[in-house]
């Protein structure tokens, strides 16, 4: 869908979401559902190596066509969050490709924990940031400065928090990047007008109890 | 996950996800997401033949691990929408396995214009249902009467509207089958907190304008 002339004359937009085994689904998909709308977008799914990858209660499979260094220099990074990421957190391969892509890219963006990813890579050194609520702490071992907000632009990095906020960052991003008439465009086409059933979505909403329940459980379950 | 001792003594509950050249990634990714993390929930991903099935624009491409004949008694259904829907209204064998699964399933479920296959399957005859706003109208011809309520339950058929209701219509359904706790804790660990960046994600709240151009865009591109 282009529907905006105005930006329609932009030829590709090479849109990177880079994988690994035990990421969540969600991260990748919200932002990707609203960002390959947009024109020219040309979005690749990269992993340490072509073939499927598996995400992080390993019920899913997506294929990834291409390692990291088969794109060095896409237009808009996004990272998304898992499990997985502890494992990533001095993997050089991985951090490396994000320090290069960055130098370059025209938005570099993280969902949930892949912010972990994008901290450890130096990338948010300095900057306010976020991520899951659960992991909000461990920011700042990388030098960033953590905020619980829901999406924090800071100049072309973009972090968004837990697993659903992927969908406000991309719509946000899409204003950015084509305007925002078409971005409504893109929020319409998706009928993101959303209902949760209930109203607990964040810590602050949710309260003591619950989010004390949700952390222990997480914890039995590592 | 398993936040409640209540209902960690269901042993398995085999979630069927169809796919089809041409799937909306988020119509099925969003309920999985929620549904995945349900006590025993073993979620399949299913499609006339194992392998890769890409999605609408044919930029990402999931694992189905089964054929839908491989798993014919499902306690959930959740049938994603997308362009793809309209190769099928008369595809026997996808047809023929929903309605075979529907005769007992605990839950058979749509989102988007999954509903259209639901509906050509017989399976919403004489119920309220929703869609994707933009076929709405398609509905009533498989004798369903059409509603743009974003979650309609009606029984234990529900259907959801466009592309992103499908996580409302989850944590709804999470509710009804593993309590309101559980889904509460649910919700605050995919963060879903909703802060759309517009407030366009309906025909009603988008306005004629707005409405009308995606209208027109989507008709082109068809």
């Amino acid at each position: 869908m282009q529907p905006s002339a105005r930006v329609a004359t932009i030829p590709h937009m090479d849109i990177a979401i880079p994988m690994y085994d035990r990421f969540t689904a969600l991260d990748a998909i919200g932002p990707y559902e609203v960002l390959s709308r947009l024109p020219g977008a040309r979005v690749s799914w990269l992993a340490h190596e072509p073939g499927l990858v598996r995400t992080d209660n390993h019920m899913l499979a997506l294929e990834a066509t291409a390692a990291f260094e088969d794109l060095p220099t896409p237009e808009v990074i996004v990272v998304p969050g898992g499990v997985g990421t502890r494992a990533l957190l001095d993997d050089e391969r991985l951090l490396g490709w994000l320090r290069t892509a960055h130098v370059s890219s025209t938005w570099t963006t993280s969902v949930c924990t892949g912010s972990l990813l994008l901290g450890a890579a130096g990338i948010l050194d300095g900057l306010r940031a976020t991520t899951h609520w659960l992991e909000l702490e461990t920011l700042a071992r990388f030098g960033a400065q953590p905020t619980s907000e829901r999406v924090v632009p800071q100049g072309r990095v973009v972090t968004a928090a837990g697993v659903s906020s992927g969908i406000d960052m991309a719509l946000w991003l899409a204003g950015q990047i084509a305007g925002e008439q078409f971005a409504r465009a893109v929020q319409l086409l998706i009928e993101y007008d959303p209902q949760p059933p209930y109203d607990c979505g964040s810590t602050a909403k949710a309260g003591p109890e619950l989010t004390a329940m949700v952390r222990e459980r997480v914890a039995e379950l590592r």
